[in-house]
């Protein structure tokens, strides 16, 4: 029996793509945040007010996922941000494979960040990789403060969360310190903002995080 | 070449287990819902409004799915309700064979009704069967009212909707008749239920739905 040496670790498609996207990316310069959350909980109108609250200053591209609908990519669009819309049919997470094809649609030289907006989902997004710089967590006030306790995979995973919908606070019962406490024991690293897409509270510090990441 | 017929459709082990669940129940004759929805859509807090405002008439079983933790069961004890706590510990929907262990620890001759709790996914748990009676969808106000268009898997399968959170129509931009006409789209015969598990708003409804399926 002969025995055959594979010096090289077999990837998956999936992971071969992620490469390839990190590869693409870090040659054009470009930073990527894959945005991870359950459905509704705001990531795009939170990417929304970002570009609009960064116009002039930072110049932002957006691919959009979700199972089905065009509605994520048009209110992007309506901020004057280019977005390309991929369907997963019914998939519950993105794949890399999908995001460089999206990537290709992009008008990369003219970015200087790109967000990928997941399938809403706050489980299967978190363990395939897109090829991007950093993943972002979303937790919704009206979510309630157990769930970093209850899905800790994207929580322990990202560099940074933003609780959105603080506007809601008084509304629901959601202690924000617990919240905070939870993902910390997850992740001591992760930067936390508390925001509001609504009100707009919270965004000049998240928008600071985004002009120090871009170097702008 | 010997050809071997197979005259069986061959079954994957959870669709295996979903018939054997179903036969148990249907054996006991205890309706069995198997509720879906975003992670903190409310899915515990109306369980266990539900049992409250249902004692002395019908008496209910709730198996618990968790990514981590067994915080949601011990809500539902705290109601006086036998809870069975399931942890997928990663995986994104229950299976049928954690259905079928967790069967078995409930008294199941002592209830009327069973409810399962998905963990909190508005995709994967639609397409995996438990042997359920029916599936309950819940969509929170938080949520938004474009959800039902963009993820319309478990909106097409359920029997009823509860649109929860009501109380914070007010607070929030949801277009409930929107909402509706979407879900009426996908699923003409599904009951739909406008409740707040906090207030208490629209359970009477709710509640009378369950007594006619549980024949009290």
């Amino acid at each position: 029996m002969y025995k055959v040496k594979v010096g090289k670790k077999i990837l998956s498609l999936n992971e071969e793509y992620a490469a390839k996207n990190r590869r693409f990316l870090a040659g054009h310069n470009k930073p990527c945040l894959n945005m991870i959350s359950s459905p509704g909980s705001g990531k795009t109108a939170i990417l929304a007010r970002t570009i609009t609250e960064l116009k002039g200053r930072i110049r932002i591209g957006v691919i959009e996922g979700d199972i089905q609908t065009e509605l994520d990519a048009e209110r992007i669009r309506a901020t004057g941000a280019p977005a390309v819309q991929i369907n997963t049919a019914g998939a519950c997470h993105l794949t890399a494979v999908q995001v460089a094809e999206a990537l290709k649609k992009l008008p990369i030289d003219e970015l200087d960040l790109i967000f990928i907006e997941n399938v809403g989902n706050l489980v299967c997004p978190s363990t395939f990789e897109l090829g991007e710089t950093a993943k972002i967590a979303v937790l919704s006030v009206p979510e309630g403060d157990d769930k970093p306790a209850k899905y800790p995979a994207i929580f322990a995973r990202a560099k940074a969360l933003l609780i959105n919908k603080v506007d809601l606070l008084e509304a629901v019962d959601f202690d924000i310190e617990r919240a905070k406490a939870d993902v910390l024991k997850l992740n001591r690293d992760i930067r936390i903002f508390a925001v509001s897409a609504k009100t707009g509270q919270g965004f000049a510090e998240w928008s600071n995080w985004l002009l120090e990441l871009t170097g702008k």
